[in-house]
Formats: structure tokens, C-alpha cells, sequence
């Protein structure tokens, strides 16, 4: 199908300079302000703290503060380039657990800090900024293919008319350098002819409520926000017709870590025989991780649960004082739920082990 | 089993010479503050904005506004008390669609009204308030015997230990004019033994996280929050032994309308063989009504899922301006995934046809 293209008008982030300018997203959608990371310190802590987040965005963010790092290291003591980036590597990717992408790009950056060793330091730092404008392409054009995949597979089994999908979390063009992975999807059917969409709110860090409508709303794409605990009757309803989401981390049988709240959504999309698609660039795969319950999930403080943030600095508090809350902000979905898993080399259907070997190769 | 009595020293509400006082339930926790209705009408509003919820509290609040009312005509034109019953009891039972125990309350007032026409007023009056508080004996009495039934049950099915139970929303005292519904059993199960209490906090209107942490805190009870979205996957990873929740109405095949969310919840409980126990007194059965399909779900405003009230009557936006947001405040939980129904007459098993008929006789 031939139509306008899917784009974005979203800037989560720019690199220039040495300096990491972010789209401080823990103040979205009231407040847009930009935090200027120009340390490996200052991006690890941004990252840590949810200012970015979003898989593919936290490597494309990672390896920029290693460009960062590189650079304040270069303008002062650049015999210290090497040691200044392992320590910087250690700091990025051990900010958050679950994401793949995270260790992933680092472990590219690193490659380059050891593949350059002994050259001339001002050289290095651009060898390490081209690669790092290499991962942020590469997402981009992993984006673009992911969301023409996924729709074309998703229009053959859609309804004719207006179909809803639904979606959890944010997979959009603020957690990548592109148009998203699960919003990628929804904004490639949206080019093709009418969607209604749906967006859970994504409790606790709602970044469903004030990230993903954000963004729609950003590119005049209409979105209707639902509590996470609708989902599973309005699916029951017949009102979703897919559910596409993101994901942080896909292990070789297929089994996929993402946002808390994704395991609930997919039980009630395969009771009720709607299409349940996740949405990632190879990048996510970690085919060295057999299967999800060795996937790290990250346990986040229950303060996140209990403390709501407001505009200003202050916070609301839901709950009696003293309260304890868990938080753990991943779940796992087990293969055999997932109807398909969109990548920018191709879809996988069940068994998804083998679909996913297919994916393997080199990067 | 003996041990100690469960217990409650929670008032959600005090009914004195013609005033319902109202612990105001859209303060908690953080204010305590009494809202007195005077007439029927501010009663009803009362029910509809969520001042006193819970199926069985409805019911009761409905039966006092109904005196409430007759006491107020008492004073000022005593003939007109026949046609102020009649609009009273059509203003309060419409106040909200889907609890079935509010036209129930109202259906039986409505009657004493009846029965006594021609009579004295002053005497009729009395007559209204003596119903009111069978009303509500009834259901403190129906709360225990569910806590005493249930906990039973459930003590037989749940690995020795320290069993974590799960519930949803607020069947508790808050919801009752006894010890609650599912926590009543909760209440029940902490008074024979130890036990970890979890509770989503219930978006959008936080029942979970305002007002069953409040009660439980408030009788001494510790409780840990998690968001909606997390229980699926505690569930998954054998953290949870029970899921316990109450009803607002029962249709005669066993389908269970409950607070939205709680389809989701029976869905991961199913899928993990953990038992899913719905608790309700027998007013909330509405054998009239053949499967859940047919009951009415009420839709509330999607203003209240994207303006959070903050103390001090503000309110924090949790999405941009404008955005749309659907509230379906309950769901339907088909008879299939319930384990069991937790009634003061007894519990049901399925088939659940059979069980509830056995219930249906004079209440």
C-alpha cells in the first residue's frame, strides 16, 4: 500500500558538542525542558532517574554519553581517554538492568574505544561519535521497517473499517531515534487510511497518560487514554482489534520482558483471540538469555508508586503515610502469547525460537 | 478454628434524627471529614460522586437517605410524605447503574413506605428508620459470617506458612456497615493466623491505595500496595495464594460485575491455578438477571481518570489538556474463572447456577 509516509515530529533528543541535550521526560506532557548531560555521570543518572528511557533510546543515550565522557576527557587530560570510558561504560550500562539495548550499545562503543587504541585521542573521539550517529541511524531505520512490517501484517488481519489498537507504555518516537517500534506500527497503519487508538495509562511512571498522548497528540494523531484495568474487559468487548507493544529485552524462545503490565494485557488478547504483537528492533533479541525467567527484572523504590510528581517539584501522595508499595517495573510474556514479534528484519510467529534465530546474524 | 473475633473500627457513616453523617471517602486518607446529608437529594449526590461507595454501603446510605428525607417532610408538611418517598427513593436509586443492592435497599424502605400509608406520620417515620438499621444489621451481620465462611474455606486450600492474599478496590469496611466483604474474609484469615495482605491501588479513583490501605492500617493491619498493572505477574511468579474481591452484582449463572479490573485479575488467577474468590451478601445477587452480559456497566466521566483531586480541592492533570479517556467503572467476570461465591448463606462452587439458586429464598 502506497500512502504518506509515517514520520514524527518528536526530538527526544540532540547530541552536539559534547554535550547530551534530553527531553526531560519526567516532566512531560506540562513541562517540555531539555536536561543537558555533559558528563557520563550526568547521562547514566538521567537515565537511572527516567529522564530518558525507552529501550532503544536508552542505548542511542548511552552511547552518547560515552561521546560525552570522550569529549570533557579530550578538552582536559586526553592521555585518560581509556580509563575515562571504561569507567564511563560501567556507569551507562549498569544505570538499568532489564534493557538489552543498554548493554548492547556500550559494548558497541567500547568496541570502538579498544578497536582505536593508541591513535591520535581527538580522532578517537570522532571515530566514537560516528559510531554512536550509527546507532541512532540504525534505530531510525529499524523504526521505519518495523512499523511498515508490522502494519502490513496487521492490515491482513484486521477488520475493514475502523479498527482500534491498543497499546501500553510508551514504544514511541520518545523511546527511540525514530517513529517508535509499537507507535512506529501505529503510525504506519495511521498513514495507510482511519485507526482509533487506544493507550493505556501505564501506571505507576503513566507514560501512557503523559508520554504516548504527548507524542500523538504532537503528530495530530487522536488518542483515547483508558485506566490499565479497562483494558482487559474493552478487549473482551470487541473494541481492540490488536495490541501492539514494545519490548526490553526478547529472549531466544521468545519469551518478552517489558513494561510491567504487558503479561495482563496479553492473557486478555489471546482469551479473546485478538492479535498481540510485539513491536522491537533486533537489537532487543538476547538470544544469549534462553528463556525470560533469567531476564534481570528491575525492582524500582515503592516511593515511585505511592508519590505522585507534580509541576513545581512537589509530589502527591496517593496512599496513608508509611505505606509500603512494590514496584517492579517489567514483566515477562511468555512466548506462546505472542501472536508476533516485528523486528526490523522480518516478523516472527510461533515458535518464535526459530523465527527468532533467523534474526541472528550479524549486526 | 477459634482466635480472636475479626473486628473493624472503621465508621464509615452515622445516621442520627433525620442527618446521615458521611465519612467523605473522596478525602481519605488524608482527610477525615464528616459530609452531612439532610435531604435525599444530597444524599443521592452523595452515592454519585463517590463520597460513600461500596455495593452493600450504597444500600445502606440509600435506606438512611430515605429517612433522612421522611424526616425532613415530618417537620415541615407531614401529607406530603407519600410523594416525598416516592421521589426520593427514584432520585437515590438512580444515583448509580450497576450495584444491584441499591434498588434493593430502596425496593425494601419503599415498601415499609407503602405498608404504612394512612398511618401516622411520626409513626411511619419510625418505622422507616427501624428498616434502615435492619438494613444495615443485616449486612454487619452478613459481612461476618462471609469473613467466618471464607476464611474457613480458604485456610484449607492455601499452603501452611504465611499466604499472601490479593484483593482489589475496597470490599471493606468502608464498603459495609460491618468488616467488609473480601476483607472481611481478609480480616477473618489475619485474626486465625499471619498473613501478607497485597491490594492494587485501583486507578483512577485509588480505592486501594486511599482507602483499603487506610482501613487495614487504622485496624492495625499491614498491607503492601502495588500498582494494577503488577498483580498479573506476582500472581505468575507464585506470590500470590488468593485473590479475594467483593461484587456489586451477581447475575443467576454466576457472572460477577465488580470494580473495573477485576476480569483481568480472575484472568491471571485462572491461568496460574491460583483460587479467585468473590465475597457478597446475598442483596447483591440479582437471580432476575440471567448472565453478566445483561447488567448494566456504568460509564463514568474520563475526566476523572485524567484530573487526579488533590487535597485542598485542586486537582493535577495526568495527561495535555484535552486529551479523551474512557471510565468504565466495572467489568464483568465471567461465572468460569470464579472459584468460589462467598455469600452469608454460604458458598458456591461451580456450576454456580445451582449454588446461587440455593441462596435465592426469602432475604
Amino acid at each position: 500500500m502506497k500512502g504518506p509516509a509515517a514520520a514524527t515530529s518528536v526530538v527526544p533528543y540532540v547530541y552536539r558538542d559534547g554535550v547530551l541535550s534530553l527531553l526531560d521526560q519526567r516532566l512531560l506532557p506540562h513541562e517540555e525542558t531539555i536536561l543537558e548531560c555533559g558528563t557520563a555521570l550526568e547521562t547514566a543518572e538521567a537515565i537511572r532517574r527516567l529522564a530518558v528511557r525507552g529501550a532503544p533510546l536508552i542505548g542511542v543515550a548511552a552511547a552518547y554519553g560515552m561521546c560525552v565522557e570522550a569529549r570533557r576527557v579530550l578538552s582536559r587530560v586526553p592521555a585518560d581517554l581509556d580509563a575515562a570510558l571504561e569507567i564511563a561504560a560501567d556507569r551507562l550500562a549498569s544505570a538499568r538492568p532489564t534493557a538489552v539495548n543498554l548493554a548492547w550499545a556500550v559494548a558497541r562503543m567500547r568496541a570502538v574505544g579498544l578497536a582505536t587504541a593508541g591513535g591520535d585521542p581527538a580522532g578517537r573521539v570522532l571515530e566514537l561519535e560516528a559510531e554512536a550517529d550509527r546507532i541512532a541511524a540504525e534505530d531510525r531505520a529499524a523504526c521505519a521497517e518495523i512499523g511498515r512490517l508490522g502494519a502490513a501484517w496487521l492490515r491482513s488481519r484486521m477488520a475493514a473499517g475502523v479498527p482500534a489498537v491498543l497499546t501500553h507504555c510508551n514504544a514511541g518516537a520518545l523511546a527511540t531515534a525514530g517513529i517508535g517500534t509499537a507507535l512506529g506500527i501505529v503510525r504506519a497503519l495511521a498513514a495507510g487510511g482511519p485507526l482509533a487508538i487506544l493507550a493505556d495509562e501505564t501506571r505507576p511512571f503513566l507514560q501512557g497518560a503523559r508520554l504516548t498522548a504527548w507524542e500523538l497528540a504532537k503528530d495530530g494523531l487522536p488518542v483515547t487514554l483508558l485506566p490499565d484495568v479497562a483494558a482487559a474487559s474493552l478487549i473482551a468487548r470487541g473494541r481492540v482489534q490488536a495490541v501492539i507493544v514494545g519490548a526490553d529485552r526478547i529472549a531466544a524462545n521468545g519469551d518478552v520482558a517489558n513494561k510491567v503490565g504487558t503479561y495482563g494485557l496479553a492473557l486478555a488478547a489471546h482469551a479473546h483471540g485478538v492479535p498481540f504483537v510485539v513491536a522491537a528492533p533486533t537489537t532487543t533479541l538476547d538470544l544469549a538469555t534462553p528463556q525470560g525467567a533469567a531476564i534481570p527484572i528491575e525492582e524500582r523504590d515503592g516511593a515511585e508508586v505511592v508519590d505522585l510528581p507534580l509541576p513545581g517539584g512537589r509530589t502527591a501522595s496517593l496512599a496513608p503515610a508509611g505505606v509500603r508499595a512494590l514496584y517492579p517495573a517489567f514483566d515477562v510474556t511468555p512466548a506462546a502469547l505472542v501472536d508476533a514479534i516485528v523486528t526490523e528484519r522480518g516478523i516472527s510467529e510461533r515458535p518464535h525460537e526459530a523465527g527468532l534465530a533467523r534474526f541472528s546474524g550479524v549486526r
